[in-house]
C-alpha cells in the first residue's frame, strides 16, 4: 500500500510539473493552454453517448420492471459523511478546497449517500435505483475501462423482510441485465460474509486478522493459490497448517448441495455464524430455482469482496468468455447485504437492513464500444427521420415552412443551415448520419402541391401530396 | 460586490463553526453526525425524480426532434480551462483541494466545457445537447429553486452557416419546450450584443464603460428605470443626458418593425455595429415568422445578458403569468451567440461560431413540483403494472413462480418480500403506489389453473387462465 501511494504521489507531481511547463510555454512567451480533460476522466462523444443510452435503457427498464423508484443525491457530501466507511481506500477520496464553509468531498460510491439519505429522511422501506458518477483518485487503467470519474448503477432494497427474498431478486436482476445486454456467457459467484468469517474462525485464524486474510483471499481471482498462500504465511503470519485448511475450503464451488454438505462438515458446523450463512445460501438457491437463474449462479467460497460494510450474502458477476473479444474485463456487477450501514448514520443507531447490487457499467460500455467498432453496424447518433432538402436555389423559405409542419407534427427533421446548399451535399449528409428519408422540394413540386420523398438506402423516389406527407413519413419510419 | 462577498464569507464561517459545534456534540461526549446534505444542495426524492424525468423527456424529445446529438464531459476541468471566462463570477467557482497532481475546478456551466471539447477535438460542426449538473458557490435562494448544484440543459449549434438560421431554430426550440411543458404564458425577449454596444456608443458612453453599463441595464427587469438611471449617473459616472438617451432606447419593444425603424434612427444609424445587429434582427424575425413563433418573441432593447462571451444575438424567456401560481420565477431559458469562445481554446485561435440556449430546468422543476402539490393528481414513482398477491398462507413459492413468468415477459410486477403477507396489506400497497392490477393466487385458483385479476380502482375481479394472463395484463395497461 505504501509503495503504491508513493508512486501515485510521484506520478501526480510529475503531471503538475508538466502542466506548469506547458503553461510557461514556448519561445513566443504566449500563454499555452493545456487542452485536455483532467487525469483519469474523459469526454463521451456522440457515438459513445448513443451506446451509453442504449445500455442505460436496458438497465433502467429492468430496474423499473422490478418496481424500483429512483432518487438522486448531490455529487459532494460533507467530508465526515464519508469518513470511516471505506477503510484504507479513504485515501482515494477527492476533497474540495476549503473556500470557507463546510468541508466537502466528492462521493466515492452511491451506497454511503443512499444510507445517509435513508437515515436523514427516516426511511425504513424503499426499493430504489440510482445511476450517477462517482469519484476515486485511483491510478486508472483507462484502456480497461477504469477511470477516476465513472458511472455507478445501483439497485438496492432496504427494509426488514423475510430472509433472502430481496437478496434473490438482486441476483435475478443481474441475470436479466447481463442476458439482455448480450455480453456473452457469464457467471454469478455467491458467498456470505458470515461463512467467510466462520471459516476463518474454524480454520484457526485469529479474530483480528479476519479482514486482512479476507483481502488476501479476494486476490484468488487474479493469483494462483500458491501465491495467495505465500502472502498468508509470509506477510500475514498464518501457520502453513491454517493456510492449508483455508485452501481446502476456498477451492470449493457448487450450488445448494455444497451448502448442505458444508452444514455437515465437522469443522464448519462448529461455527454458528457459518451455519447461519449456509442455511441462507440454501434458502437463496431455492428462490433462485423459482426465478430460473441457477444456470449461472455458483456458490464459491473464494469470493471475498473487499468492502467493510457487508454483513451477509455477497456476490459478483464475471464474464466467462475468454478475453471477451480481446477486451479484458473483470467483474461486471457486484453487491451484497449491508445491514449495519444505515445505523451508522442514525443518531439512535436504528438499523435498516439493506441488500443491493451495482452494475459495472463502465466496463460494459467498453465492451459495447469495442463490439460496435469491430462490427459493421453503424451507430447512429441522432434519430432524424427526414431531411428537408431542395433541388434548386432560393427555396430556403419553403423548406423552413415545410420543416415547421413536420416538427409541429412530432417528426424528427433536419434542414441544412445554408441558403442554397447543393442537393448532393444534402444527400451526403443523410448517408453520413443514417437519415433514412429526404423530402425534396423543387419548383415543380411546389407547383404540384407535392413533395418528392426519397428513400436514401434504395434511392427510390416518389411524389407524395403535402397532405399525406406526415402520415407517409410516420409509416415508413415506424419501428414495426 | 465587496459587501456581498463579505456577507458570503461570514455566512460560510458561521456554518463551519456550527458544524464543528455539532461535531463536538452533547454531554455524552459521543461523536454526533451532522445528518445533512452540503449547503445549497439537495436530494431528489422519488416523487421529485418522477417529475424530473417527465420534464427531461419533453426537453430531450424536442432536442432530438431537431436532430441534436448529445455529449458528456467530466464534472471537473483543469482550473485554467475555466480561468478568464466568467468575469467577476469566477469567485463562485468550486476548486478541488490540491491533493497532488493537476489543479481542478468543478464546472461552472456547460458552455465552456463544450468550447473546450470542440477545440480539443477540432470539431467545426455539431448540433448537440448536454444535460448535466453545474456548480456555483453562490448564496442560494433555495425556496426559489436556486441551488449551488443545479442542472443545466443546453442545446448549441456550432458551425459556419448562413446568418440567423441556427439562431432562429434555437428560439423555435424554446417556444416548443415552453409550450409543451404547459407552464402558462411566456415571452421570449431578443436583443443583440452589437445593438447594445452600438447604442452605448451613439449615446455617448465611453468605450471602457460598455460592460459596466450593460450590467446596469440588465437590472431593468428587477428595478424601475429611475433607479437604474441613478446607478448610471451616481455610481457609474454617466452624465444625466447620456443616461436619458439610453433610457429612451431601452424602453423600446417591438418586432421586425422596430428593427426597421431603428435602422432609420438618426443616432443608431451612425453605428455600423448597431446596424449589423438590427439587420440580423430583421432577418431573424423573417425566419421566426416561417417557424410560426412570432406570437411570443419580442425585440426588447433592455435585454442585456451578463456573460462576457456573447457576441451577437441574445435572448431570454420569461413566464408572464403574474406570480406563476405563487412560485416566483425569473427567466426560464436564455442564450445567445458566442463566436469567440472556441477560439480562446484553439492554439491557433481558430474560431468556431456558436449559438445556443440553456433551459432553466431547476425553476421549471420548482413550478412542476408546486403544480403537482396543489393539484389532486397523484404522482406515481414506479411504473408497476401488477402486484402478485396471495389470498392464503404458504403461497410464496407459487407467487415467485408466477412473477418470474411476468418479468420474463417484460411485465412490470412486484411481490411483497414476506412469506405470508395479509391480502389487505398487499391491496393497500397497490392503492398507495398506484398499481392498477393485482394478480391474486389462492388454493382454488391454483387448482383451476387461473389467476384472479383484480382492478384496484373498481375492485372488479375476474378469473383469467394462466395462459392468457400476460396478454390480459398488457391489454389492460397499454397506454392507448
Amino acid at each position: 500500500v505504501c509503495a503504491c501511494l508513493c508512486v501515485l504521489q510521484i506520478d501526480e507531481e510529475v503531471a503538475k510539473l508538466l502542466q506548469l511547463k506547458a503553461q510557461i510555454g514556448g519561445d513566443d512567451g504566449k500563454h499555452q493552454f493545456v487542452l485536455k480533460t483532467a487525469k483519469g476522466t474523459r469526454d463521451y462523444n456522440p457515438k459513445q453517448m448513443a451506446i451509453r443510452e442504449r445500455v442505460f435503457n436496458t438497465i433502467i427498464s429492468c430496474f423499473k420492471r422490478h418496481g424500483a423508484e429512483t432518487i438522486d443525491t448531490p455529487v459532494f457530501e460533507l467530508k465526515e459523511t464519508l469518513t470511516g466507511k471505506y477503510g484504507e481506500d479513504s485515501k482515494l477520496i477527492y476533497d474540495l478546497k476549503d473556500q470557507g464553509g463546510e468541508l466537502l468531498s466528492l462521493r466515492y460510491d452511491l451506497t454511503v449517500p443512499f444510507a445517509r439519505y435513508l437515515a436523514m429522511n427516516k426511511i425504513t422501506n424503499i426499493k430504489r435505483y440510482h445511476i450517477a458518477k462517482v469519484y476515486r483518485r485511483d491510478n486508472p487503467a483507462m484502456t480497461r475501462g477504469r477511470y477516476r470519474e465513472f458511472y455507478q448503477c445501483d439497485f438496492d432494497i432496504a427494509g426488514q423482510y423475510d430472509g433472502m427474498i430481496p437478496d434473490a431478486e438482486c441476483l435475478k436482476i443481474v441475470h436479466e441485465i447481463l442476458s439482455e445486454l448480450d455480453l456473452g456467457d457469464f457467471r454469478i459467484k455467491v458467498n456470505d460474509r458470515r461463512i467467510l468469517d466462520g471459516m476463518f474462525a474454524v480454520c484457526g485464524v485469529p479474530d483480528d486478522k479476519f479482514r486482512s486474510i479476507c483481502s488476501t483471499v479476494d486476490k484468488l481471482d487474479k493469483m494462483p493459490w500458491e501465491d495467495v498462500k505465500k502472502e498468508m504465511v509470509n506477510e500475514k503470519g498464518l501457520s502453513e497448517e491454517v493456510a492449508d485448511r483455508i485452501g481446502e475450503y476456498v477451492s470449493l464451488q457448487g450450488g445448494m448441495d455444497l451448502a448442505e454438505r458444508l452444514l455437515q462438515d465437522h469443522r464448519m458446523s462448529q461455527s454458528k455464524q457459518a451455519c447461519a450463512g449456509l442455511s441462507d445460501i440454501k434458502l437463496l438457491f431455492s428462490y433462485l430455482q423459482l426465478f430460473q437463474v441457477t444456470d449461472k449462479v455458483v456458490f464459491d467460497l473464494s469470493l471475498a469482496r473487499g468492502l467493510d460494510y457487508y454483513t451477509g450474502i455477497i456476490y459478483e458477476a464475471v464474464l466467462t468468455q475468454a478475453g471477451a473479444e480481446s477486451v479484458s474485463v473483470g467483474s461486471v456487477a457486484g453487491g451484497g447485504r449491508y445491514d449495519g450501514l444505515v445505523g451508522m448514520f442514525d443518531p439512535k443507531g436504528r438499523k435498516v437492513p439493506c441488500v443491493g447490487v451495482s452494475i459495472g457499467i463502465e466496463r460494459i460500455f467498453s465492451i459495447m464500444e469495442h463490439k460496435a467498432e469491430v462490427s459493421a453496424e453503424k451507430v447512429r447518433t441522432t434519430e432524424v427521420q427526414v431531411m428537408v432538402a431542395s433541388a434548386q436555389k432560393n427555396l430556403l423559405e419553403e423548406k423552413l415552412r415545410l420543416i415547421t409542419e413536420l416538427w409541429d407534427a412530432g417528426i424528427k427533421a433536419e434542414v441544412m443551415y445554408k441558403k442554397n446548399p447543393k442537393l448532393l451535399s444534402q444527400l451526403q449528409h443523410c448517408e453520413e448520419s443514417g437519415i433514412p428519408l429526404v423530402a425534396i422540394l423543387g419548383e415543380q413540386e411546389l407547383k404540384d402541391g407535392v413533395v418528392k420523398l426519397r428513400v436514401v438506402a434504395t434511392r427510390e423516389e416518389v411524389d407524395i401530396s403535402r397532405a399525406d406527407l406526415i402520415a407517409e413519413i410516420r409509416k415508413r419510419t415506424s419501428e414495426a
